[in-house]
């Protein structure tokens, strides 16, 4: 199925009862859910399939990890904790035993780094290796970000270099950005937040879209992994870095405490416009052009 | 891989780092979790492939049906009310949009009929269709059942026929005991439960060994689906029936209750004794032989 079929997919999902337990459904890294007066629960799941998302040679350990880690990024792209995982895996007849071991060690290995109980899961057989994480999370109500809360104006931010993920293997063994995500809802809110796993070009549309509003990204700050192309940076996918977006005055200010403490990174890429629909990256030269890319489809 | 490098598996997942949030892990038919004063929060997960949980001609709305069913009844066999779902498609390429549009359907019909809000997901590319629903429930603390608390003299029941659930189609269209489940919890509180989706004969081993307990079924009590011999009542798998144990006292109880009021079906099949280890069938004369049977197995 194309792109148009992905589209037509997810508004399937859309079909929700919602009970009045669910603050924000489908359409956010993590669904939030009513838990007490002070913290919200988030609820996200995320399926990794061989050929798809790894390779069959990939080594075990880092698809057990990427399995949680994919997971923990959409509860950080939220400003929230992980807590409690379930882990479903299909194995195929014939996988050595060790390849499941250490692929299991992976996913512990994350989850124990992110303080995530693994408390329960499935084990069945299936033609090709799948790996299903679902993860609940909390984030206190004050600091819970979602995706729609741009407003013109805003900074927009990454947290690291982009592009190259999956030819790289960085797709493979990347730290979920929690403590930027944290620090972040601590000290300087975010307007909105996401994780990169499409692409900052897609990705960013998703998020101009739903407060509807544009940008101008700045050609020259886009930060790109080692040998990644603009146009790699822009929309290779899988990068889960953190896209958020900073009123400008605790942009400035985030940038000062930057340059006095470097232990995390945060990059300004851009700018919010009042322009609905109109997307445009800023060369050196300092002319503007319409952002292209549309950003990677696992589909 | 055989049974033995299954259970090498399922001991993998043992590797847990418990917070003080789980209040059960891995080995329950959901895991508990600490949510309020009053309630316990469960979770549990099922994943269901292509040529494994159902084969390719499979009615999509069945096959949708049942990937929410099975989890719905983990949490009715816990005595919890399901509330909150995320599901994961992996869609193989060239699969009719027909068909996806009615697995949904099926899934949100299941949810639908028990009050789950749908939440999230994942919708990826394979190459089998394989789908995972992972699940929140609730459940009064003072209605929890788990699979340990069988005891000495209790008697043992289910709550439906066994047997040839696969053959018949009956695993993809079942009814999940959460009506059973409930009225049992809230009148008859069982000693403990599971829902039988590896066979009575299996299942019952675990609750048994659980508990350091034997059994005496009675062959002649244990209910049949139409066709199905002692053997595949015993070991077929699927039938999502509940089985559960009860004092003597609640026993004789319950029975005179349905005997009064025919609405859901209680029968009892057997009854626990001290002998940890013995498992064994009474025939029509009144002759004991071990029950051979181990249960199904996905893999």
């Amino acid at each position: 199925m194309g792109g148009s079929e992905f589209r037509f997919i997810n508004s399937l999902m859309k079909f929700q009862n919602l009970s009045p337990r669910v603050v924000k459904g489908i359409g956010d890294d993590a669904a939030v859910l009513a838990l007490d007066a002070r913290r919200y629960q988030l609820f996200t799941t995320d399926m990794c399939v061989e050929g798809v998302h790894f390779i069959k040679d990939a080594p075990a350990r880092a698809v057990g990890w990427k399995a949680m880690a994919v997971n923990v990024s959409d509860i950080a792209a939220m400003g929230g904790l992980p807590t409690v995982a379930v882990v479903s895996i299909g194995i195929p007849k014939g996988l050595a035993l060790s390849y499941v071991k250490n692929l299991y060690a992976g996913t512990h290995a994350c989850a124990k780094a992110f303080n995530v109980s693994i408390v329960g899961g499935d084990t069945v057989r299936a033609d090709k290796l799948v790996i299903n994480v679902a993860l609940l999370g909390e984030v206190e109500k004050k600091y819970l970000v979602t995706r729609d809360g741009v407003k013109a104006g805003d900074r927009i931010f990454v947290t690291g270099p982009l592009g190259k993920s999956l030819c790289s293997g960085r797709h493979l063994d990347f730290t979920p950005c929690v403590k930027q995500a944290r620090f972040l809802v601590e000290h300087f809110k975010p307007s909105a937040m996401m994780d990169i796993s499409d692409g900052l070009a897609g990705d960013l549309r998703h998020i101009l879209a739903a407060s509807g509003v544009g940008a101008v990204l700045d050609e020259e700050k886009i930060p790109r992994a080692a040998g990644a192309t603009l146009t790699q940076a822009l929309s290779d996918g899988e990068d889960f870095e953190l896209l958020f977006t900073l009123s400008s005055g605790k942009a400035r200010k985030l940038l000062e405490y930057s340059r006095r403490r470097n232990s995390l990174r945060f990059v300004e890429v851009g700018k919010v416009t009042a322009a609905p629909g109109k997307f445009l990256m800023k060369d050196v030269q300092g002319r503007l052009r319409p952002v292209a890319q549309k950003g990677f489809t696992h589909f």
